[in-house]
């Protein structure tokens, strides 16, 4: 059973997308967030119950959740079904999920729910463009998700699929790739409510948008479908061989 | 000047913890959620404004911030200071942040936006216990300060550090260690409300407490502080060099 999660909530396209994609490939279980839940990250609901309801969909019996991607993978796989998935899909969500966007993802966290699960998982994303044509998402789901599920990677790791905004024709391919670790320069839209107190809108955009082949932006831009093995393991290894490898003692700071 | 925050919220003791460490070792300017936030991980608050409002604590002038730790970096980088700090500080958090509670913490994720902004960048957490108990915190802070400070570690790691909650005198050193990747085992509190509804609350354990001696829930649960460098790039490479290496195009599905 793959067990389909996003976070643009129970009603985005995407979501439909995906499903159509994976339908008939394997029993296909939905449990997604009831709102949209965009910028979330890898948030957890700690501080509110969380609610699940079952809602129809084109005839297919879907569960809604007040939670996060990660909380609909968790609440999936511990109460309702009470088993590991064979799979875990979280998308396709609306906007790429590449570079350091990566890590505010909700989308890629519901599939680090699934990696950190031993389970084979894939974030699924499609680019920005003006007007929103799923139309040849659903064929890169199937294909990559056809391709990859006899190869099972390590346990712990997830791929990041980011699918071009274009006609399937139009695709060039699909493209390992990397993480691009170019940063953002945010700015700030300053506003002053009726009561004159100043409020912020975020803005931003990528300084220095990664031009090296390899990365994943700078695939997508060039109209490939990206995939990007990730893992949740965020250790800095080099570093702390550096620091005299792991387990070492710092002995200027025994009395710390 | 170092930037400090946290996420436990403006008021939290611990905050006021990692202030008195670091007070005197260089201006110290406190830009922190107006909130608890914990569970908010790696979050950025894209669909409401922020707000920022000063906040006076002991005689010195706080922000306080209606957002995430993320959102309160980068406000505090993009509106506030306009610069980059020379530090990013955050914490110290009251519950320790370990194995894979790294990815669900808002505290590590205010010190990955300093290490994504290329700014020497420090998390810190203290192990639960059922008292409060900041008093070693501060002089831990101080002295991995002063320690790590002189010694920048590359752009785009940070040091995520974990102290355990025992007096000062009973600290057993200072560790370079891992993330643990042992997974959780989730558990939900079903209850029914009032009109006959389901609600769910999280609970969940470590199915299989770290043994191995070098990672961090090991070598905290010894007594030491641990110092995990950590980074944001999340790309998984080896399982990337088994797919063909970076930017290989997948030949079987190239009319994917």
């Amino acid at each position: 059973m793959i067990l389909l999660t996003n976070d643009d909530g129970i009603n985005a396209p995407g979501l439909t997308a995906a499903y159509e994609g994976l339908a008939g490939l394997d029993d296909v279980m939905v449990v997604a967030p009831d709102m949209e839940q965009s910028g979330v990250a890898h948030s957890i609901t700690i501080h509110t119950p969380l609610r699940i309801r079952k809602v129809l969909r084109d005839g297919h019996e879907f569960y809604a959740v007040n939670g996060s991607p990660a909380d609909c993978i968790k609440l999936a796989v511990f109460e309702l079904i009470e088993r590991l998935p064979d799979a875990v899909v979280s998308g396709v969500n609306y906007g790429a999920n590449v570079g350091v966007d990566t890590l505010y993802s909700g989308t890629v966290a519901g599939a680090l729910e699934g990696a950190m699960l031993g389970v084979p998982s894939f974030a699924f994303s499609l680019d920005y463009r003006e007007q929103l044509d799923f139309s040849a998402a659903s064929g890169v789901v199937r294909d990559i998700y056809n391709h990859f599920i006899g190869r099972p990677l390590p346990a712990g790791s997830l791929l990041n699929v980011n699918i071009p905004a274009l006609p399937a024709a139009e695709l060039r391919g699909v493209m390992i790739t990397r993480m691009s670790s170019a940063s953002y320069v945010e700015s700030y839209e300053k506003r002053v409510d009726p009561r004159g107190n100043a409020y912020f809108w975020i803005t931003g955009s990528l300084e220095d948008a990664e031009r090296q082949p390899g990365t994943d932006i700078n695939a997508l831009a060039n109209g490939f479908v990206t995939v990007t093995p990730l893992h949740y393991d965020l250790t800095e290894y080099r570093v702390a061989e550096q620091l005299g490898g792991m387990g070492a003692v710092i002995k200027e700071m025994r009395k710390s």
